[in-house]
């Protein structure tokens, strides 16, 4: 079954991730070839810095011409792992048109780009293939797009950002505050120097498009998903969540409405039962619970990020595309036939926990009820406590929609009782 | 892209799971259509008992001919569902040579004869696809056959049955005896009347072989697993796991040696971590861990059993092998070619905790502690506790080979000073 001419490789960035798929494919060379059936060669690796020394890598085959590389014509495979918008984008269209099938591991790229990037693939005829885009190694794109193929998903509810997990569990574990714990992140190399994409929520509102798209076969651009980070999270938001029995994750929610017509993707703090499997995922972990009609419950965990897991995301994509170029076919391409609205945040029917500073005084309990009752939202359970005139009312909702919980945060701000609302938090994983 | 005439599926058996399969196809027609490419069409399914009334299947597809049905030469895709050895073997191989692909549940036929099967589908260019075989919808086969593809498996641990791991969960949290535990899960549904297959740990073991095969790229037959059933474990033996920190699983275990050079697969009761993530694997879910070189540990959790999770895992096969078949190829076929020698149970490298009954006089620690040492056998600590001329030692090693384990334990029987072993059981998960 083994033919004997290699299949070409042009890898396209050399830094964490890139170094480490050279690597495998080095010294993995053999069981590489088995699996695919031929065997696979670096043709070509594009970098910035030509002069830095990459250790088991060819010098030859080194270079600063990423557009030259792609337009060889013999590659095979073009491996993309430089990440950002462009010149990646332009880099990925120019390998479809000339005949080659494209690994990215580009979350930002996919997620602004993913339908334009699919057409070119389809237009040439050629693989894109991203399972590295989301979570690293853990296995996500290929279940959805495969595994679920058969089935109806309704959720998807994960932990897809390993920084502010770090953050969040040394917050949970020590009683640290977000600078602190933050500084620790820094300090350990789990958090860069600009930590925005991480601690904002981009990064994760990149995956949680990514994966709502393929979830619900509808095209979710970033755009779409509604995004709040986690730097307003304190210590005394842990403290309410122990209360509760809860700790706080930064989480991805993709959702289809209850009558299915419609979808949401969202990424916020928000507080989950500590029975709940995310809430004990720790350190830099990633993990993903996925919801559909046939199959119930599923969770996939693992390493989010590194390079190491991230390049075997790389090579089992690319092990697939090498494959399908030797039968001649290619595999699942983008599936957006629901074309299902995406609902903005309003839309979204969660529960509130609210911290209020109130007056301590008869009757505040029964002017913040009726606000709750006059925007729609049941309250579950209220707990009062006062001390030296001032007091505090924590109140946490039945499920509402987000519009109508906004709504009520801002009517209970000009209550004259109410002195201020302290926090404000989603509780989820129910 | 939607070609009109319809993909024909033939369903072998209409018990749970396939009545499952059936009303799937039937109320997801359109969502299968569109991802597939073209619409599935249910051709005839094949029963024992014709008469029985089967709720949205059109009576004229029955047929109670198997073997007529797939060799009518237009069926594209064989769904077998009916389990066991005979007839789903001959039929399977039957359907390839007259031009079906394949997609089948039957973990036990895959276990001892999947060469044979996968052969068969070679020969005749033709798909074999079997995600439900293991662990119900929980995606594993396609991970370790894909995704993992382009990197190097070295351990699979996990909890992959369902019936098992409820009766141990509920001995844990109960207290119960295994025959009280068993009772519950029989009336709950979760065991069968003779419950041999799972308690006996042969359904673990065809698993085991399944995903041995598939992780180390080597032919591995159920008669190669070691097999370990979960009949003797006590409630005393809970008590002793508690002590340790522990509790006890029916573990499916599948190593690669430490050189490289030969696997194992095991499936025998365990004592783990409660820090471990599969300690916490409740009722009758599975959960499988997978180690590799550079994705470090993923863990796959889900329902592992029941009729909607394993017609979703069966359905999502079905979408990629009428995709295959639209695009004129085939799905990655048996990978065998590291043909590694599978290592008997003594080459083993594991911990004992081992409970001995013995004399309650002096010495008894020095001679007990001396057989250890004759056998090579390190000890990491050990419990006396006397009382009344009877005295109690609990020991537990380091890591050392089951052959020299065993060799121990036969030896330390020999002893004048030892009443009894009370209980012998393995320390995994660490």
């Amino acid at each position: 079954m083994m033919r004997t001419r290699p299949l070409k490789v042009a890898l396209l960035g050399c830094g964490v991730v890139g170094s480490e798929v050279a690597r495998i494919m080095t010294t993995h060379a053999d069981d590489l070839a088995a699996r695919i059936g031929a065997p696979v060669e670096l043709a070509g690796v594009a970098v910035r810095r030509p002069s830095k020394v990459r250790e088991g890598i060819d010098p030859a085959l080194i270079t600063t011409d990423a557009t030259a590389l792609v337009k060889r014509g013999d590659i095979d495979v073009v491996v993309e792992v430089i990440g950002g918008i462009e010149p990646a984008r332009g880099l990925i269209t120019t390998a479809f048109e000339h005949g080659a099938s494209v690994v990215s591991a580009n979350k930002a790229l996919l997620a602004q780009d993913g339908a334009a990037l699919h057409a070119a693939a389809e237009a040439n005829d050629k693989d894109l293939y991203y399972e590295a885009a989301v979570a690293g190694a853990i296995p996500l794109i290929r279940p959805l797009r495969e595994s679920l193929a058969g089935d109806k998903v309704n959720r998807v509810l994960g932990i897809v950002n390993g920084t502010t997990n770090f953050i969040l569990d040394k917050m949970d574990s020590t009683g640290a505050g977000y600078q602190e714990a933050l500084d620790e992140a820094t300090a350990l190399g789990y958090a860069e120097a600009d930590p925005t994409a991480d601690v904002e929520g981009f990064d994760a509102a990149a995956k949680a498009a990514i994966l709502a798209g393929i979830a619900f076969h509808t095209r979710v651009r970033l755009d779409d998903v509604y995004r709040e980070g986690m730097t307003e999270v304190t210590a005394a938001d842990f403290a309410s969540a122990k209360e509760m029995g809860c700790t706080i994750k930064l989480l991805a929610i993709c959702e289809r409405a209850e009558d299915g017509q419609s979808v949401t993707a969202r990424v916020h703090p928000a507080m989950i039962p500590l029975t709940h499997p995310l809430a004990s995922v720790r350190g830099a972990y990633n993990a993903v619970f996925v919801e559909s009609d046939a199959s119930g419950q599923l969770m996939f965990y693992g390493p989010g990020a590194g390079g190491a897991p991230t390049a075997s995301a790389v090579l089992g994509d690319l092990v697939a595309v090498c494959r399908n170029r030797l039968s001649g076919a290619t595999g699942p391409g983008e599936s957006a036939y629901a074309a299902l609205p995406v609902s903005p945040m309003g839309d979204v029917v969660t529960r509130y926990h609210i911290s209020l500073d109130v007056a301590d005084k008869p009757g505040v309990l029964a002017q913040v009820a009726t606000v709750f009752a006059e925007h729609g939202v049941s309250i579950d359970t209220v707990r009062q406590q006062g001390k030296d005139g001032e007091a505090s009312l924590v109140v946490v909702t039945h499920r509402a929609s987000d519009a109508a919980l906004v709504g009520t945060v801002e009517a209970l701000r000009k209550l004259d009782t109410v002195r201020g609302v302290a926090s404000i938090m989603r509780v989820e994983g129910e």
